[in-house]
């Protein structure tokens, strides 16, 4: 049938030319001034507050998509109920654990972090995410901030540097990268509520340049506003870090979500920089009465203001702009790639990062590598080696595919016969923001273990501490700086039957080992994910020449860190205030500056081979402040087998008009070369970056007068240095 | 930092360029071969069945997306959790309801079924849907089956030609239409196994027309396999039907999806033209044991079969390549749009289909339109005009974002202050599989409304069924021909106190009408969906002229319908069988035939207007086979205003070899004409379309001699004919 004359003609409804905010031949402002002049105020609202607990609005009637998050930053997060933290019980979740952040940065390699974020992000891409919540890039100030392994050590230029590939990464597949937790999110005590003091130098020295880089050269199209306050605002919500600096200074043009939970007042939501409202108190979490989204601070409170006038469409167009302007990055994005989920690159990842992500701290006598064959009888012990270490630590635990546990890895090794395991000790379930006692009978554990290391010809001891509440985990920090479970003691036990004893810590922080002297090998494990134990066993062997080294300084007692050294008032606080009375010098500034030692340096990290600096040099002797100093050294491997280093390279002024610390570190790159190979390493360093943040002018400074740059293989083991002029 | 020498490349594990299958300038098919090729056996296997209960496993590892079902054909069904049938309770997912097939098929206007393909696709699209479970074209052989209101009627023709638009609309946004359920479910009763059995000539003269023009026409890229059995093999895995006549004869290289747990063997599952297995028994819904999706016929034993050799790779990679074909159809398909959903086109559309497709069965002396001011008492009665009828019905039961009720409708347009409202029965609520009785005193719901009644100045009955059990629903047949809850009772009891009664029926169904001839004016109002009281108010008022025509026949009295004509083995059959007696001569042919005078014919609607036909002529006397006849006639609007008007043509060959019906429908339109506006219809019939399905040589046969086509308004009011010769 075809009728000729009489139908109504197909077209109907549907436009003939799309609308300006469907046309992807149109820029992405274009497609979003379109779509805001669409839009009724209520749908405005709407999209500035969650519909669930990881999705916020979007605008059903234009066909613009809402938007799903999920919590990174290691790994995609099981589907959740929909308004509820229990699991949506979904059978396609299972995701690829990547290791924890601390272990990509103490690759010291942006490249691997480049994959790291491809990797994650084309996993949360094929999960249909549009934000995957992370990096997380907060200072590491104190070993007992529970949430220190999520992030990237103490040093604002390694945090940075390592960052902004891993945004690039993830964002190359239609999903914004988060970045968190904005800002000076340094302890999980009183997280909700302590108020930051510290000084506006300490802040742009040492807590916001990762941010900084994370938003300017990584190109983050959201970030995270962290629990905390700073100076009386929360940070969720703070004019000062939102709109002057973050908004202002840095230019940033995406969307500032909150932590969950993290608004607490609606002008503040409304004015100090706030653009998409999650988690508030809606299950029970707080001691607030419960309520749903329309009553979130950034729904029916925020559309009564505007309605009655009290604040100008404008700031709600603002936040707007930015949610629509994310949309059309990911979700609406012209040709977003379909990402890919649990596969063999992703292991390969996975698995190289935690290769190049292990330290190896000690080896007397090169007591590592073990061959496969060497040694008859092994015993493993210690809990981590069979324990999950991808499940727990808070909003990070991860529902995985596969986990090869150190153990497996041990086993598939040397032979599963070969090989003894004993827990030594167990510490309980998994659990957020509480301890449940273990079952078992430690005493009998102990025991067994300590038999078993008397019997065997060598003993990995697989410890450290395991994503329990305080111990690594959210919402909690460490109590105290020793290993927990009587480690030390089991070890020191062991040591007096074995005296081949390989111990491996996984942890997020440093940890205090009185047991050091007498153990012949320490290896850094981090928590590695899905493939620890291959990574773990390719290093024991050899297969794989350890080359990470540490984001972060171990001293030897608490007291030597920094935050430590100044009292309650500076680290946790009165539960009110927190004062960083030690200002800028975090990490290894405070170790040099101080003369401390630490028991083991920032940077440091061994090798199965040498490696030979040869002395820095500088293209020319003085530069203009706009310039850029290119710095050059020979580098040769100097052992029998092929390796890579970490090269660093620090800088110091040594007659400044304010304080420095002894050195900072501005370049660094991981050198591979065969054994008995020389390359030259080049390396720059741009004057700008010497500069100081000057509290007269607010604004940074770089003196004219004497530099020094020094070339090195960790904070404690300069190699070399040259004096520069900048004019 | 730059290292310019040392550092390893970006790409890393990143292809340079983009592997076939996700190269978007390669066709489908050399992307189906691609990604087939990469595949290993257990993950070509893995998509052949369920891994939820609406969604089928995509390949993780290379990106190919899961693929995910709603069901349909009224509107997308709110998400569920996932692997029961528990609401998931997620607060985005209140839909648009459309009005029930049956109601789109009565509007004899294609265009508006693009319309509505078009907004339901969105919607789909909108809630990340890869299918859509629908449109139904399964056709109405008794007025008790419990799920024609999802279908389109007892007319082949029409169901294919109402159905193609249907399936373009959806596909157009990338979501493909699953027409369903294929083949023979003309019944509820017994579903689950009934065996059916009937002439080829049946078959394919009535029973499968509608599902070709929906694969060879409309293109659709998934069929549903219905419950029941054919010939001793479930139509889920029915070699004559999936491999012989659609895969085969109709070329459809889409998916097979069974119904869900409508698989019941292994083999058959493999080798008669199943792709993919839902729903099969994990729930408790049957009686067998509960087990899970690896369990499936075609999972672990479809699985174990190929790894014994008992079936070819390729019966495996020909289901792969159609659901690879699927998925790049919709889910990976370039440029693919981002749907709407809830919005003023779809609510518009929804109107638009429930305005034309509401029939006016009655309207004595002009009873109707009532303009809002003619009475200033009126009395709404029954429970209809205040139920949600877009709740219920099975699988087609929608969570909506909003329901005009008819009651709303007459308190919108006539004044809430005027209108009395009284149940005058109630049902219980709705619920799937059994009745629950209502909790209402009946007598005093009964005599509260004959007492509203008597004091009214006009009676809107709204009554019918109410997609509850045996009432209209998935499941379950009704039991009576007659109006249930005492209604028939109830209307003549009114009648004896008011005679201005306008009675609306909400049914998908015929139903008996005993008070016929004591009422001026009768609406079929179907289940119209969200806009059903805009609807209803604007046809009562006359703003919206009626034009819909019944797409089936309603007998005056059950045994008049040809299929309860023969007894209890033509229907419902004896649990086992069930013999469709009645052969090709279904609905209007079973009449028409037979001289059986119906109480309404199909393609039967009354309108404000009036329309005067002229006489039916072709552009020639004389035709080969492959010539298309030229129609032609004149309509005029006669009446006092604007209308529209569904012409029919239908054709008779007056001596054939076979047994032909003494007429069949072959070409329609629906006619806008101004008042006092007069058209030139111009219809086209193919000469092949006037074929019969010969038994002897299994083909179609059109023989030479003389066919007679004939204009009308309906199955029984032929308005002339004119004769041709077929060559």
């Amino acid at each position: 049938m075809t009728a000729i004359l009489c139908l109504l003609g197909i077209a109907g409804m549907q436009a003939q030319t799309k609308p300006v905010y469907l046309d992807n031949r149109k820029t992405i402002e274009q497609r979003v001034e379109d779509a805001l002049s669409r839009m009724t105020i209520e749908e405005k609202v709407a999209m500035c507050h969650a519909q669930s607990k990881f999705s916020s609005h979007g605008v059903p009637r234009l066909g613009i998509p809402e938007i799903w998050m999920s919590d990174g930053p290691h790994g995609v997060r099981e589907e959740i109920e929909w308004d509820a933290w229990g699991a949506a019980k979904w059978t396609n979740d299972s995701c690829t654990a990547f290791p924890a952040l601390t272990c990509l940065a103490a690759t010291f390699n942006p490249s691997l972090s480049h994959e790291y974020g491809v990797a994650i992000g084309e996993e949360a891409r094929y999960r249909r995410k549009d934000i995957l919540l992370g990096p997380g890039v907060n200072i590491y100030r104190t070993p007992l901030n529970g949430r220190n392994f999520e992030y990237m050590g103490e040093d604002p230029y390694l945090a940075g540097r390592m960052a902004i590939p891993y945004i690039k990464g993830v964002q190359e597949n239609g999903v914004a990268a988060c970045v968190k937790h904005y800002a000076l999110n340094n302890q999980e005590v009183w997280r909700g509520h302590i108020n930051v003091n510290l000084s506006d130098r300490a802040l742009h020295e040492i807590y916001l340049p990762a941010f900084k880089a994370a938003v300017e050269e990584g190109g983050a199209w959201s970030i995270m506003g962290s629990y905390n306050q700073f100076r009386g605002e929360h940070c969720c919500h703070n004019d000062l870090l939102l709109n002057k600096i973050l908004k202002g200074d840095w230019k940033f043009d995406g969307v500032v979500v909150t932590d969950w939970g993290g608004a607490h007042d609606t002008k503040q939501s409304v004015f100090n920089g706030l653009d998409i409202e999650m988690g508030s108190y809606t299950n029970g979490l707080s001691s607030r009465a419960m309520f749903g989204y329309e009553d979130f601070y950034l729904a029916k409170p925020f559309l009564t203001m505007l309605k009655k006038g009290e604040v100008p469409v404008s700031v709600l167009d603002d936040k707007v702009r930015r949610i629509l302007r994310l949309t059309f990055r990911t979700n609406m994005m012209p040709d977003r790639p379909y990402g890919r989920f649990v596969c063999n690159d992703h292991s390969t990842a996975a698995r190289r990062v935690a290769e190049e992500g292990i330290v190896l701290l000690k080896n007397e006598k090169q007591f590592l590598p073990i061959s496969t064959n060497q040694y008859k009888k092994i015993a493993v012990i210690g809990e981590n080696a069979s324990r999950s270490l991808t499940e727990g630590g808070g909003s990070s635990t991860l529902k995985v595919k596969y986990e090869v546990s150190p153990l497996d890895g041990f086993k598939q090794t040397f032979g599963a016969d070969k090989v003894v395991y004993c827990k030594g000790y167990s510490s309980g379930p998994s659990m957020y923001g509480r301890v449940i006692a273990p079952k078992e009978n430690q005493q009998q554990l102990f025991d067994a273990a300590v038999k078993a290391a008397k019997d065997a010809d060598i003993v990995f001891f697989v410890g450290g501490l395991n994503k329990n509440h305080q111990q690594d985990c959210e919402a909690g920090d460490r109590i105290t700086y020793n290993l927990p479970f009587n480690q030390d003691k089991l070890i020191e036990e062991i040591l007096k039957v074995n005296k081949n004893v390989v111990v491996l810590l996984a942890s997020g922080n440093a940890v205090a080992m009185p047991w050091l002297k007498d153990v012949p090998a320490v290896l850094q494990a981090w928590y590695l994910g899905s493939e620890s134990g291959n990574a773990i066993a390719n290093v024991i062997t050899g297969k794989v020449n350890p080359s990470g080294k540490l984001p972060f300084s171990f001293p030897v007692k608490l007291e030597d860190n920094a935050a430590h050294s100044f009292g309650k008032l500076s680290y946790p606080g009165d539960s009110t205030n927190v004062f960083y009375k030690e200002d800028i010098l975090v990490g290894y500034r405070w170790f040099d500056t101080k003369k401390i030692k630490p028991l083991f340096p920032f940077g440091y990290g061994l090798s199965y081979s040498t490696f030979e600096y040869g002395k820095i040099a500088t293209d020319k002797k003085t530069y203009g402040q706009d310039e850029t100093i290119k710095v050059s050294f020979t580098l040769k491997n100097t052992g029998k087998v092929d390796g890579a280093e970490a090269v660093q390279v620090y800088a110091s002024q040594p007659k400044a008009s304010v304080m420095r610390p002894a050195k900072e570190l501005k370049a660094f790159a991981k050198v591979f070369l065969k054994a008995g190979e020389t390359q030259t390493v080049a390396l720059e360093v741009k004057v700008k970056d010497l500069a100081f943040y000057n509290e007269k002018t607010n604004n940074w400074t770089v003196e004219s007068g004497e530099f020094v740059l020094r070339n090195a293989a960790s904070a404690a083991d300069v190699k070399s240095s040259v004096s520069i002029q900048i004019k």
